[in-house]
């Protein structure tokens, strides 16, 4: 199977859903790659209340809202995932794991982030149930309850910060005998009477009834175990943008996200733009995504026309 | 009356109440001061369908969604206008035309752009006599009329789309060769036999007695000069951000947007962030300038928690 168009958006999140709305306005013909629809939004257990519109909704609830809203356009769609992007004489050539080959004029990806696992016993069963990767997302419903946060980075840092603004404690968490944040932030986290810092930490399993009850983990230097009561869990150890099928197209970050121009969202290849989570933008929420998706389109369309 | 406040967001639209969204959930102290709510989606004429999560949706009912969600959070909400903003000893003093003065440790600007002014011979004499720059607005006074729009983008044929429910002939009137509208909206004008396109027209007057009585344009090719009997005219050729009060603070573009650092909405005054259409992103749409609003308030907060 090969098919030729305008332009193939990877990814089927917030900012390849958004990417191909404005692209099927601009009557780009116009294919979607996806695996899925909603990206991380799936996966959020918790209601979404950052998303401007909707006081709250369901994570599910906005994901189907967006399938929708791209479906009403004329538009394809193919269910699978991209192994291969190359550039051939102008033309990209897009190959997926069910064996499609499709060409286009441009590309964008849209593929976003997963945060990385800590992998460890009951982490998956509580996600939702306290286990959470994302704090200024699900932040607000532990008011006045004990949280830890794994991962003593900027990320975990200010998690932890954040945090404090709800939870009455926190414990941050991290495997090293120091923490890799920003002197600012330690210093900050130091005058912060609610946080307390925990070094050589390795993470053994979280534990529960219905939701996260508590945490165990054992100490590297003595080897001791210990179990601190906790009714919630942030996981701060990095994200892992999936971008490997472009990797001799465009430049990374040190966090291996694709580095491009905010203002269009251009790649160091013509043609080929990425937005939302896999791309090198700053903060990584579903409105920024979805603002990104629609710039890197309005980007392509443009690209496309003065061909 | 004075106030101190950690953040003021000045502006009601969609980067405005989005930045505050975030701010309210990032537990800053946080005043929003607007004329009103929705800026530029107050006045839009035809239904919207490119804001993720509505297929289509009524200005006033998205910009009613916008209000309430903002409003279900602790934060000030002043109705006014900001005459002034000075940064003293690392504080912004922000006066309003209504006496009131607020201190504020960060300013967010979010005014928008208003409507740009065609600038020729006749117009401002007949602003609300048959010259309108919202056809929501004033649409339905031209019940059977022949009307005048000039400036073929998005905005112009959107509402020379939204008259042609009222008026009987509609004039699009585009300096151009041709329409800078995206194509869907491009092919539904097509398909309208009440609207007539007229290509590199320039407007040279606009005459009449007590109202609008007709408008005359040059054609750009054959230097010829024609005159249209018409009932009203919409100018829809862009617009012109609201800055004027924080001039001393900021760079502007070209077209006097204010500069920003795109990744962060950072202005060159440390504190101050500018999101949306009064800033200098590249595209003026709805989404993206929530998507703004969102990068200028976690900025804004991260630039808090640094001090």
């Amino acid at each position: 199977m090969s098919k030729n168009y305008d332009l193939v958006i990877i990814g089927g999140g917030p900012a390849g859903v958004t990417a191909g709305i404005y692209a099927a306005r601009q009557n780009l013909k116009t294919l979607v790659i996806t695996k899925n629809f909603g990206g991380q939004i799936a996966k959020k257990a918790v209601g979404i209340e950052n998303y401007p519109g909707f006081k709250k909704i369901q994570g599910m609830e906005l994901v189907e809202r967006f399938e929708k809203h791209l479906k009403q356009f004329e538009i394809d769609i193919v269910k699978s995932s991209v192994g291969n992007v190359e550039k051939k004489d102008n033309l990209f050539i897009i190959s997926d794991n069910k064996k499609n080959c499709f060409k286009s004029r441009a590309v964008i990806v849209a593929t976003g982030a997963d945060p990385r696992p800590l992998e460890v016993s009951g982490e998956k069963e509580y996600i939702g149930k306290g286990v959470s990767y994302c704090s200024v997302c699900d932040g607000p419903l532990f008011k006045d309850k004990v949280v830890a946060v794994i991962g003593a980075g900027n990320a975990g840092v200010e998690s932890a910060l954040f945090l404090s603004n709800f939870a009455k404690k926190i414990y941050i968490l991290e495997f090293l005998k120091e923490s890799p944040a920003d002197k600012v932030l330690q210093e900050e986290v130091g005058r912060n009477n609610k946080i307390e810092l925990i070094f050589r930490a390795d993470i053994k399993k979280i534990k529960g009834g219905k939701f996260v009850e508590s945490i165990l983990l054992r100490d590297k230097e003595s080897g001791k175990e210990k179990s601190l009561q906790v009714d919630g869990v942030f996981v701060e150890i990095g994200s892992q943008p999936a971008t490997s099928f472009v990797k001799n197209l465009v430049d990374f970050s040190e966090k291996d996200e694709i580095r491009i121009d905010p203002q269009t969202c251009q790649t160091k290849t013509p043609g080929l733009f990425a937005a939302g989570d896999v791309s090198n933008v700053y903060y990584k929420q579903i409105v920024i995504a979805a603002g990104q998706g629609a710039i890197s389109a309005l980007s392509a369309y443009k690209y496309l026309n003065k061909k």
